[in-house]
């Protein structure tokens, strides 16, 4: 057994937690459990992640701001529910050189508090509306449930979209527009989704409803964003009113789109197998890696085809790079399959006089001899039908784990569908009844609704919806 | 007067304060003095000279990683003189939810005593060395003095490269590296600086020496940055050793190089004028604003030619916006003047007959006419010619307000130049005199050292270098 050797993926938390080491993703021996340092290949991923972002949210209108990290205790007890749902969670800063402050400063576990106070001296009139902004910044919790590396941490590289409107349904009209961006990034990352609208008792701290964007990993539920309706609920304690074109003041409408690191996370478990990381080439910090077969006599040849090669594809717009190490082939392979490069090319004497090379994809694992005349297309084809494949593979695998259940009186938690789906009344007790019959927790009901009738499984009564549940981590 | 005219530049002060706010820069009403929010515009500006740094430290071997803000309290103990120099200022964490925590947890100012337990853990061999890192991140100083946007503020936004390597000569060498990136830079940035090595008294917290990087802004030295030559002085305490080829262990010598947001401050206060911003072409959000002058019943035609010229340009790879606003186009004028965009076009029909529009530059206020086939190349070289006059003339500006003095027995402070040169024996006590007799913040000797021959001015002894004094922000 290589010293280096991965854990079969079968035990996946176990190959997880060392897959993001060893490829390179983060450093987790930082002293301060969950709070783990981004290595630079790690780091690189997350930064292609976050401009795929950017590119969504710029070209719908959204413009990127930065705020302060700490938000004083003041603003952030504004909101009843809000400070109800994270007043745990909060790091708080008390002192600052040898003083105590008099107003504690937490660091902002999301940013409502600490925009809104601005919200309210932003907009005055229906022309500063719809007010739409975005920023990438570190939110902070305390989290008391074991971490995980991108998954569960205490310091989350988060990014929050916020927006403000004129009425209720202008903000709707912006969550519209935010599942059409969701849907579209989405596909890039290769992470297929679903959107549940979670039931009254688990949305979002100040909330009207939340829309919960959950991907399914190794048989739980893992929620990777959420898009939040807020109504006027904070738009009233924080005072954000706008003058309309008669002179009458209203509240604002507000949305937020979440989403965070748990991306990566959600990239690295879903796709990745027994060799490790498999990256989707959008965010792939190289897509093709060329790997020299050495030949005694011929290196040097092999090395300057290898370069011209890592040039020409360069010019191409892909992002390459030339393996020039001195160690062998197989190890170059071994790692390079470990960090995920979608495609690997190898070049080696009997390819140059066959004006060849060889091409390796690493979804599939499969090698084919590509001309060098038609390499660019083939590269260009190939990256695209990994996407394709990543995504639809997984999107597969997840719509075969969802089982619908009419009946659960002999439900069986140990041999459980990943997801269940069955009707319901809409009545909260069930919901929670349902929850506790399967150990599982209610995602909510399917957004846009799938229309149905039926009858609830718990109380019998007349029903008109469908109701997921998961286990979640 | 008009309701968002600016004060004129000469009081200097209340106009930089001004124009940070009117250009869409900052916004300084968030509660938390000294913490501001970063608005749209100044975001994408700094975003810019972030991509700036980025290029040119990834382009040198350096990897982008990405540490936690928190520090542990027994980690940012371990080296003495740093925690003596930043134990004043830090902002302490103490409680999380509803726990007090077991060990106190600092925002960091800095993060050498974040990285450097890892480094301890990283670096094992002569293999691993150099090791080249940098981060872009917000890092916190609990300043007491009056705080400034973008000059003195209480979350900085902050660049810090940490270097480590197998002697004091590769550490040397590294030094001399980022020297030349600095240039480069600060040439794009169109920022004159000096780079003086600090006195004892005045050097970074833990360094062996420290050298400043200075530039003059209304007749006092900012300090944009600083370079740092650790010897072995953090290697110790945290422990970074590696084996050399023969087997042997040596601590490692460190660097590291620091620039933040006061680079935009400088931006600012160095090459405002009355009219507002003027900003460098290669970090300006947009180089080029097009404004239409509409006349009645041609206003179609106009504005369709200015999209096809927006266009146009925008394939040509410059960042241009089309203003089709409907405000009047000297009010439009005024605004981008304000936001200092390098660049407007003027396009009317007057024009259009003439195949020609007017080009307006902002840092000589000139404008003139030029006929659109040789529009691209104009805007190309006016761009270029913007960056080296905003470059030469800020470096003449601050060249002519350095004044050698040989005899301060009749200094006036109350007409003192703004950079004052002298010799120096080298004696801190002669440096510190001078100090008082200017009233002045000695800067240091200058770096590389000007070779001269005199007499120091306070004692007498023979002197071999020159220092430099000023009064400083």
């Amino acid at each position: 057994m290589r010293l280096d050797e991965l854990p079969p993926r079968e035990n996946f938390l176990d190959w997880y937690n060392e897959i993001v080491e060893k490829a390179g993703l983060t450093d987790k021996r930082y002293p301060i459990k969950g709070m783990n340092v981004w290595t630079p290949y790690g780091w690189k991923i997350m930064q292609s992640i976050d401009s795929l972002i950017r590119e969504e949210f710029d070209s719908t209108g959204h413009d990127e701001v930065n705020f302060p990290t700490l938000i004083p205790e003041t603003e952030f007890a504004k909101e009843a529910e809000h400070i109800k749902g994270f007043g745990k969670d909060v790091y708080w800063v008390t002192h600052a050189g040898e003083n105590e402050l008099d107003v504690k400063l937490l660091l902002r576990p999301t940013s409502e508090t600490a925009m809104y106070p601005m919200f309210s001296l932003w907009i005055r009139s229906h022309s500063d509306l719809p007010l739409k902004i975005y920023q990438i910044v570190s939110t902070f919790r305390y989290e008391t449930k074991q971490t995980r590396a991108f998954i569960r941490v205490r310091e989350i590289h988060f990014f929050e979209a916020h927006t403000a409107h004129r009425d209720y349904e202008d903000a709707e009209r912006q969550i519209r527009e935010d599942l059409d961006i969701l849907d579209r990034l989405m596909k890039k990352l290769c992470i297929p989704y679903m959107v549940h609208r979670r039931p009254d008792w688990d949305k979002f701290a100040g909330a009207y409803y939340s829309l919960g964007i959950d991907t399914l990993m190794e048989g739980k539920i893992l929620q990777i964003g959420s898009i939040h309706q807020y109504k006027d609920n904070f738009a009233i304690p924080y005072d954000i009113q706008y003058e309309d074109e008669k002179g009458e003041h209203h509240y604002v409408h507000q949305t937020t789109f979440g989403m965070s690191e748990r991306l990566l996370g959600a990239i690295i478990g879903i796709h990745g197998d027994d060799h490790g990381l498999i990256l989707p080439p959008a965010i792939a910090p190289y897509q093709v890696v060329i790997v020299p077969i050495p030949k005694k006599g011929h290196q040097e040849d092999v090395y300057k085809a290898c370069r011209e090669l890592e040039d020409m594809l360069k010019k191409e717009g892909f992002r390459v790079h030339f393996d020039d190490r001195d160690i062998r082939p197989g190890n170059k392979y071994y790692q390079w399959e470990i960090k995920g490069v979608p495609v690997r090319i190898e070049l080696g004497m009997k390819d140059m006089e066959n004006n060849s090379v060889m091409l390796f994809r690493r979804d599939t694992m499969e090698k084919e001899s590509v001309p060098v005349n038609s390499l660019v297309q083939k590269i260009r084809d190939t990256l695209k039908d990994i996407e394709r494949n990543l995504y639809e593979r997984a999107a597969e695998r997840m719509k075969g784990r969802i089982t619908e259940i009419e009946d659960f009186s002999d439900f069986d938690k140990d041999n459980a569908p990943d997801i269940v789906k069955t009707m319901w009344c809409g009545n909260d007790k069930c919901g929670q009844k349902l929850e506790e019959i399967t150990d599982m927790n209610v995602l909510g009901t399917d957004e846009p609704e799938e229309h149905a009738t039926g009858k609830c499984p718990i109380c019998g009564k007349g029903a008109e919806k469908y109701i997921y549940l998961a286990r979640t981590y």
